[in-house]
């Protein structure tokens, strides 16, 4: 019998609990053994539910417990979800976790202390949710050098864009419509303006390209300023308006890597990714691209990804798994000011254009009049 | 330094040496050493190559030296590639191959070998050629019950149907086209006929579910029959044909499994997957849909598919990999007649129509008349 608490009863926490429990056969089966959830943090009172005597408030309860070998970190946050997460692997425990914001902000620090303690540190649910993305990367491709990757990365903004696309609703209509339905926090910022995208992206370019990619330093736009305007001439043109983060690997080996609004051709498998959904195209030197697809958010879907690597941290509780990303001391990060793509303009009274490539910095000072300008992807 | 060697030097084979040669520094950053080819095995001459002097045409000059620890199987057929195999993996070395045939004729007694002599046998490239796939499927959705699997799982008879819905190429001149392009072989059978596909949902069932499924016993249809004529008149209803092995598991633990033609919402993401590429979407039971897409033949996207297998080998040397599946005697297999579908119905002389749900048993009975009739997904 293998032991594991669960920091965090919120939505992710609750739907990890549903998962072990409602897939104990498989997970029993696969695993070797049955896999029991001891303990489940949270201050609130959830005294009511079957598995009310399972809570405990103090976090230390879990760390001294030698039988709990692998911890689950739902919590969110940087604060509390850090200290529990350092001191459980210091403690000698493996912790999983979908905390897209503390593995983008420390998790190369934590994978130290990881790798120090022999025991994993592991983030598959932290870009995509429910996808298999982070380990088809860095296993399936490994032969592969990453060339770019191009995604999807927030349900809530492409829910919001195709219902501006499909339905004609304007973008304060579509938001509330989106927290309405549960998709939106009450404070959008992070989604609508691209922080969330822009953290998944950093931990994707991270991952590729070996080197810590801060998002405090990747440049982000977010979803604020299109128009109906806009979508509508882009749908003329034979484009779909979406919100995508980006990396580009350089010859000089430096990386492009942001977050913007871009016109893709409605032909491109990115282009009829609708609603909530999440896609990320990886293009690898030998393999071309591939596409990786599915609910990038969700209860049981995140929670899924999270006892996965549960799963395969107890597989491997023996040989700790290679992952491990650089310190930022390579400063791979590049400016993209001299990124090259099309671009999508529309001055004020005018329709939208398709003009000619050219660079960032020329489009900026070329465009700095218009209405709205995108890059095509 | 690790050595390997590769059987059969042929597209893929080329191929795995090429990838080992043009991403050597990835690998061996990757593997923590520099692996190095030391034999292809194959009777024709290459002496001209830059490589020349690794070939060997006897077998036994790979088997018997204890320096090869990793064999690349990628000859193809049941004959000498069976033989190889087994005798590699008897011989203490760990095989991983794009050998779909073998894979799904002889997989569960290479794998049974492959344990007896704590060696691997892994065969990511066997289905969907360069898309991460297999590892992902039994990994990241490792907290999952599989409920279902449909897949675009053949590139060749994919263009086919493309060019038919695009162009209005009918199928024979689509297939010359196909030929032509070096995507179908002079005898196209195994393709349009579906038997390539089916050895691949074959494969998908024996992992997913756990017991054998025999090629032979799934039932298969091809593309032959389709006309243009459905292709005109699926498109008016709003569909798109594609050719689909699918399997899925029923309540009472069984499994339908076969390919055949079907009509696909165009909403669908299956329906805008065209050209060569492949998809192949999975129902987890927690996850919900995920979908993965990319070129799933090609020479260099099916060779780092088996390299990355191949690096895989190397950094399980110590611990085997656990991947196995059942002998066949679970009988998982159901016959499709109870299996429950729309359908898509041509009478000759009238237009094509969806009829209601219905049994294959009972729509065999009701359209025995028809000129066409397909199922809808």
């Amino acid at each position: 019998m293998i032991k594991v608490a669960i920091l965090g009863h919120g939505t992710v926490g609750s739907g990890v609990y549903e998962v072990f429990d409602m897939n104990a056969a498989k997970i029993a089966e696969a695993v070797g053994q049955p896999v029991e959830v001891k303990y489940v943090l949270d201050l609130r009172d959830f005294s009511h539910l079957p598995y009310g005597d399972k809570f405990v408030s103090d976090f230390s309860v879990i760390e001294n417990d030698p039988e709990v070998t692998v911890v689950a970190e739902v919590m969110g946050g940087t604060g509390a979800a850090y200290e529990f997460t350092k001191r459980s692997l210091m403690a000698g425990k493996s912790v999983c976790t979908s905390n897209k914001e503390l593995v983008a902000t420390r998790g190369d620090e934590l994978l130290k202390i990881a790798e120090e303690n022999n025991v994993n540190y592991l983030f598959e649910a932290s870009v995509g949710g429910g996808i298999p993305l982070l380990r088809p990367m860095m296993q399936c491709l490994a032969a592969n050098e990453i060339v770019e990757i191009r995604g999807i990365l927030n349900g809530t903004t492409n829910y919001i864009l195709t219902q501006m696309i499909q339905n004609g609703v304007a973008f304060e209509d579509a938001l509330k419509q989106a927290q309405a339905n549960g998709y939106a926090e009450k404070d959008p910022t992070a989604d609508i303006e691209g922080h969330d995208a822009c953290r998944k992206i950093s931990i994707l370019s991270d991952l590729a390209f070996g080197d810590k990619f801060n998002p405090d330093e990747v440049p982000c736009e977010g979803i604020t300023k299109i128009t109906l305007e806009d979508i509508k001439q882009a749908e003329k043109l034979g484009y779909a308006v979406k919100l995508i983060g980006r990396a580009v690997k350089c010859d000089d080996g430096k990386v492009y890597a942001y977050v913007a609004p871009h016109l893709i051709d409605k032909h491109h498998p990115l282009a009829s990714v609708e609603d909530v959904f999440n896609a990320i195209m990886i293009d690898g030197n030998a393999t071309g691209d591939v596409m990786f697809y599915g609910k990038g958010a969700g209860k049981l879907a995140t929670a899924s990804a999270v006892v996965a690597d549960m799963m395969d941290s107890i597989a491997h509780s023996e040989k700790r798994r290679d992952v491990s990303w650089g310190s930022g001391e390579k400063h791979l990060l590049k400016s993209i000011d001299t990124l090259s793509s099309k671009w999508y303009v529309r001055m004020q009274g005018e329709e939208g254009k398709i003009m000619p490539e050219m660079t960032t910095a020329e489009a900026n000072k070329q465009f700095a009049q218009a209405e709205s300008c995108m890059r095509i992807l």
